[in-house]
């Protein structure tokens, strides 16, 4: 088994190659909803002018307008998460880079340790020990780099988006359950048929208030902090971020 | 073909029927979506673990309990879907005993006017004309039940669901970014190394703040009115409610 070693990925990126397939999987799942969901609101809305009833076909057209639009915060949402697990994958491409240089750190200690043991005076343990310095304070950068800076970017995204179609499908549901009350619920004793109903306008107006709401909403979050700034471009040679 | 007409649903039941079908997709991909972010909080746990710095560890540690609680959210989520499906089934099964009612309608009026036009001036076509006030009477009943208090209690909890959902997932989001910003992102300059982590008591601290939230948290809806109250038991007879 030791030969198909080379077509794993390096030890370090394994776990986050991982959590990134992981990921799609639940985007997947979330595309996956926003559709089903589409599809029930014109379920939905069929349904209600099947029956006949006024009331009903005017109330779930409307409860179908707005459960589309929470499909589509649904997608949205998924988009963004697309967006967090592209950074997610530059952690991983930094990680991949930066092994090469772990090994080689690992590889001078072991040198170092042979060294003192079999010839603990050569001169050559001062210059290991240097380059190993130089190895270390090379893969600390790009760790820094990535662990700390892309991940606070990537978890920014991943929240934002949480509250984002939180936010958003919040006043969808609000306005639905308006709509929702709208509908005469009174029992009709037999022989009597259903009032008509004439509550189209109202109705109307919870559709335009939900629109209003949803294009005036802004996010309002408490901004992730960096402190990146003052790092150079070439402080991670050679990987692209 | 026409010989498979008797295994499809009734007439009146149809698009419902396919709706409760989509909608049973749906709740599996919220189900699968809560799965797959579980695994993703353990996998972030487990990952940040690896990367042998303090801060990242402790800080995906915390993200990853904030976010299998996000995940928890998904799955109560889809079991309150259910429980809406659970409802939308009520009333398929009411349709589904009114299309006999309806059939019989349809029947007497088909007999009305062949009447009407071979016997203008057969006694039976009062003694039909009864009959068919009879059916319709019954068959509104049923049907005013069904569709208005039903449909009510069943979008009621659609959309309560939803705002639940949403407003625990916003109190988990808000504290992760808490948690995130405690995170130092300050590059390093080769051969420093990270300075040690200590936020971990702040950052218990915001998991602590995020149980009690949702501890304490409560649904504030504008509740949806029903006028059924006062509907005899007797309204729908032989239909389970």
């Amino acid at each position: 088994m030791a030969s198909l070693r080379g077509m794993q990925q390096p030890d370090l990126s394994k776990k986050l190659y991982k959590l990134i397939k992981t990921e799609n999987h639940a985007i997947g799942a979330y595309e996956s909803a926003g559709r089903e969901r589409i599809a029930i609101a014109q379920q939905l809305s069929e349904w209600g002018e099947s029956t006949n009833d006024d009331g009903i076909s005017e109330i779930s057209d409307k409860l179908g307008v707005l459960m589309a639009e929470i499909a589509e915060q649904e997608d949205a949402y998924a988009q963004s998460l697309e967006e967090y697990r592209g950074v997610l994958k530059q952690i991983r491409n930094t990680e991949s880079s930066v092994q090469p240089s772990r090994d080689h750190k690992a590889k001078v200690s072991d040198e170092i340790a042979k060294l003192k043991y079999k010839e603990p005076q050569s001169t050559k343990i001062v210059q290991l020990e240097q380059e190993l310095v130089r190895a270390e304070a090379q893969s600390l950068v790009a760790e820094a780099q990535l662990t700390n800076i892309k991940f606070k970017e990537a978890y920014d995204i991943h929240f934002a988006a949480t509250i984002e179609r939180a936010e958003k499908q919040i006043i969808l549901a609000k306005q639905a359950r308006r709509v929702l009350n709208l509908l005469d619920d009174t029992p009709i004793v037999p022989g009597d048929t259903h009032p008509p109903f004439e509550r189209g306008e109202e109705a109307r107006q919870v559709l335009n208030d939900a629109e209003d709401e949803l294009r005036s909403w802004q996010a309002n979050l408490e901004p992730i902090h960096s402190s990146a700034g003052t790092l150079g471009a070439g402080a991670m040679p050679g990987v692209e971020v």
